[in-house]
């Protein structure tokens, strides 16, 4: 084979409806923003993949795009010289949201890199007839497990958005959420079910634990506060939850209270905030901050850096599973090939997807049943882009005026004196 | 693609003409033993690696080759599984060599799966028309540095093994050894230099490389007396080359030993001894035992695996180079592509090649010049077997009599009361 060189990149922004879905910064603005990454090659095939859409990833993206004309998609080493030598010193370490932890100069390399990592991988498949699965080493499984991703939410958003509402209602307390997760489990199978935390008091929240507990036995539990907790709540949940949760999701910030919280819990604590960025693992290992990080491929560098990750915690005895924001169909793609692909990645991953009603795959080769997603079979991603999607979800964008992810603002719009600062407990 | 399963697999163990070649525990045999493996695929495709060829090793290999049959060469995942499935619980867990630290039965699935890796990773590059190095993320580097592997040496082998000897001649101090290291640097534009030490008193070993130092003002030089020296041997040797070598090899035995010199010295410590498994990273790194690790595919698990190495080093600040066993020209490709695909390799890797004048591989390819190897450009590992070398060769392996390298034993011939003991000095 000659080399399958880039010839030219699309990136095109869509926004996704998204439902009023509370966190502990805020809630969920009515819609989500992606960015779609098509990378044509000189041999007619296109890569394809999925990204942030916010300004400054898009910034990003169309920054770098250029300089990637003429590069062999096989070369993945000369991508990521690209990506950084084209970003320079003029990058700016905005952390992609809050919820993700902080921001750097190395962190937004890697989500870039990673932007374009996804569509070469799809590319080469594509040319050479094989899944992703297949480059990165093969299946050590056929159908990756997913968790029902479980929010506190309300019934609709506070500014109708000019769409009509979903018909999953409000849920701002145990009953809500175990009546949510039957919904989720009965339609997708779920068997790990998490809940997003930080909404509401910490006792309220045990209690929707405790709740799914009684109403799913032997179902893994999680619960992820997004560090809105200090940390003698932490441990004051811990001893509620403990022999009751499968892990404690970045229960308090940074690495030095994860540490205090680890020392005094037998609940494995897990992360995406406190280490999000191999130069975060160090400290974390040396504090045992942590037992389990949770990956993203769209983060941590690409397909391939998320499974050097994977190497690094299966070196020093951490525990791998996998993060989401929300998403759409390419992403949940590129994530199943991955976890398909990571022996030791053994958690079941998150995912949005439920959440989504709009979509710009072609329907049929993602489905979620008995809680897992089967690895597509097709060459490639396995996933092809609907063009009329892609144009309704790039008009939604333009009539949208998002551009960058607020949670903080959109609740504002409820009460005028939110902060969204944390620990609120 | 459709799939392209393993029909079957050769294991051709062979004896190569070895020079009599000084380390710690004895001399080299006059014929060192490997194996070439070749893989065929249903596809008509066959894909060639090179192993070791002692006798625990050949067991292991034939005793997995058969539970291969019908592995996709592109599931490198299930060929893990495999693997380790075959070697079962009844793995003895054989050091390779004294030379390479203890044995461990990770370490000998590793090392199995790396033989069979290597082969599948170079069919999938023959079905493909890519050379190895695209399918480890493309080149870092189109020319991999090498070293010069300096050797006390005795000129002939105490018992004649019925070939004329070469024409390197004795060097059994400084000056034996800088005339070497002339020769070796102006045939093959070395650059690097290391001397394998634990031979002489260290005292004269040190004058060898204050003479190189001299003799080669600029060049990088290293030393690895394999764990010969008590910590404060180390520490006056130490003391004597401060600012003299690029980094010091395993000049004790064992993590606890290492980090002692550590602390007390400046010179970078490497080491392919005290961690050569994933499992002794973690204590290493506590301990703060070495800041090179000299990686391996050949017991690392392979090109991938070595890649995962290589994450692991680069997370946690240790540098990363290259060990080299005695070696054929397949092994040299494979080394040469990995070594091409990980950034971080920064120092010229280690290679017996310029001591071996018996060679498996069809010549022209794999030529050392300015001190490194040009990445081969054909397909797979770029380099095929010359089917009247392999059958000579193998007809060596059959009439000689070793099965498992015992450079102890090679030294009693001379002295009888050689025990190969270490820390000598």
């Amino acid at each position: 084979m000659t080399a399958l060189r880039i010839t030219g990149i699309r990136v095109t922004p869509v926004a996704v409806q998204d439902p009023p879905l509370l966190n502990s910064v805020g809630v969920h603005e009515p819609f989500a923003l992606r960015s779609i990454v098509e990378v044509d090659t000189d041999s007619g095939i296109t890569g394809i993949g999925e990204a942030y859409g916010d300004a400054p990833t898009l910034e990003r993206l169309t920054a770098v795009a250029p300089a990637l004309t003429g590069l062999d998609v096989f070369d993945l080493n000369e991508l990521n010289r690209r990506v950084t030598e084209a970003l320079g010193c003029a990058v700016r370490p905005d952390a992609l949201t809050p919820l993700i932890g902080s921001g750097s100069r190395a962190k937004a390399v890697a989500a870039t890199a990673a932007a374009f990592e996804v569509p070469c991988l799809d590319a080469q498949g594509k040319a050479i007839g094989r899944p992703v699965v297949d480059l990165l080493g093969g299946r050590a499984r056929d159908r990756v497990p997913y968790s029902a991703y479980l929010f506190h939410r309300w019934a609709k958003h506070p500014i109708d958005p000019g769409y009509p509402e979903d018909d999953w209602g409000e849920a701002l307390g145990p009953e809500g959420i175990v009546e949510q997760a039957r919904r989720m489990v009965a339609r997708y199978g779920f068997t790990s079910l998490k809940l997003k935390g930080g909404v509401l008091p910490p006792d309220q929240e045990t209690d929707a634990i405790l709740a799914l507990r009684d109403a799913f036995p032997g179902h893994p539990l999680r619960i992820d506060p997004n560090a809105n907790w200090t940390v003698p709540t932490a441990l004051k949940v811990a001893e509620r939850l403990t022999g009751t949760l499968e892990y404690l999701e970045d229960p308090v910030g940074g690495i030095a209270g994860m540490s205090e919280v680890a020392r005094s819990t037998d609940i494995p604590l897990a992360t995406n905030m406190c280490v999000t960025s191999m130069e975060e693992l160090p400290e974390a290992v040396e504090r045992q901050a942590v037992k389990i990080v949770l990956s993203d491929h769209h983060f941590w560098g690409g397909l391939r850096a998320t499974q050097h990750l994977a190497a690094v915690c299966g070196t020093f005895g951490l525990g791998l599973s996998m993060h989401s924001n929300t998403h759409l169909g390419i992403s949940l793609a590129a994530m199943t090939h991955l976890a398909a692909a990571v022996p030791g990645l053994t958690y079941a991953c998150d995912t949005h997807s439920p959440w989504q009603r709009e979509e710009v795959v072609e329907p049929g080769v993602l489905e979620i049943s008995g809680g897992a997603v089967t690895v597509p079979r097709g060459p490639g991603l396995g996933v092809s882009i609907d063009r009329d999607a892609l144009g309704r979800l790039h008009e939604q964008y333009l009539r949208c005026e998002i551009r960058r992810r607020d949670d903080i603002a959109a609740m504002r719009v409820v009460d005028p004196d939110w902060t969204g600062g944390r620990p609120r407990w």
